[in-house]
């Protein structure tokens, strides 16, 4: 976190940008980035669950799934997922499953988050593989665009 | 649970028979059937997680995708999933965030399970939607098939 941080921050900027993209599709803005331990991006892209009429089709599934067949592996050892809010559980899980070593997350979601709130799913035993966690990236920029797209909404 | 027993139990014997085609792929066998509200099957299928190199690729997971492309939606209102195993924390949130009504599932998983084991996600507050779940069909056949696989494993 010491010597990578201007490379993290460039990457959750690249997430913010699927989100972005995702709010002009209508879709809830989440963006994605995947990249593998030299730090060369796989994979990127936002929430596309309307357009794909996919319930599974959030940013980080679709990053996780796509990068796979990049790599031609469904472990994606000492790779590194920006994701511009907290995951879900399905997420959370799905990173886990994928052996991702590093999340970096943008803002908090008390409601649906799953990593620092609800279920927590790396702290429950059932879980087997905890990536690293790290919080907080350009949050303001996160939850703003979310707050517009749902202010939008009403 | 009922009148629709033996309907329920035919649906359970479809997931077991795909849980054993996973078996014969050299998949953890775990099998799952989604059907709508008139009781059609809309996917059955089993997991393809080293044959599709896609971490995501459990059972439910992908009936959820096919069903939806099938439905045409993201929402699979009123529809139900039949599961040989406990869903793990990937799968159980998928479900909700699918609407699905009602959860039928095989055998317990205290190791990896997400709903009545771990972090029941169910449970938790940040799951917004909340399947019925109904538990224990075919158990043992959904357990031995298990143990066999990890025991040719080793």
């Amino acid at each position: 976190m010491n010597k990578n941080i201007s490379q993290t921050l460039e990457f959750m900027k690249a997430a913010l940008k699927e989100a972005n993209k995702a709010a002009k599709r209508n879709e809830v803005p989440v963006g994605a980035v995947l990249t593998d331990q030299s730090g060369k991006i796989l994979s990127k892209n936002g929430n596309r669950v309307r357009e794909m009429k996919d319930p599974t089709a959030h940013a980080e599934l679709l990053v996780l799934r796509e990068s796979s067949k990049l790599l031609n592996s469904d472990k994606l050892i000492n790779c590194s997922i920006y994701t511009t809010l907290e995951p879900c559980a399905m997420c959370a899980m799905a990173i886990s499953l994928a052996r991702i070593k590093n999340l970096f997350y943008g803002a908090f979601d008390q409601k649906k988050g799953a990593v620092d709130n609800g279920p927590k799913i790396y702290a429950s035993n059932s879980c087997q593989h905890k990536p690293n966690v790290f919080s907080g990236f350009y949050e303001k920029e996160s939850e703003e665009l979310l707050k517009i797209f749902f202010q939008d909404k009403r």
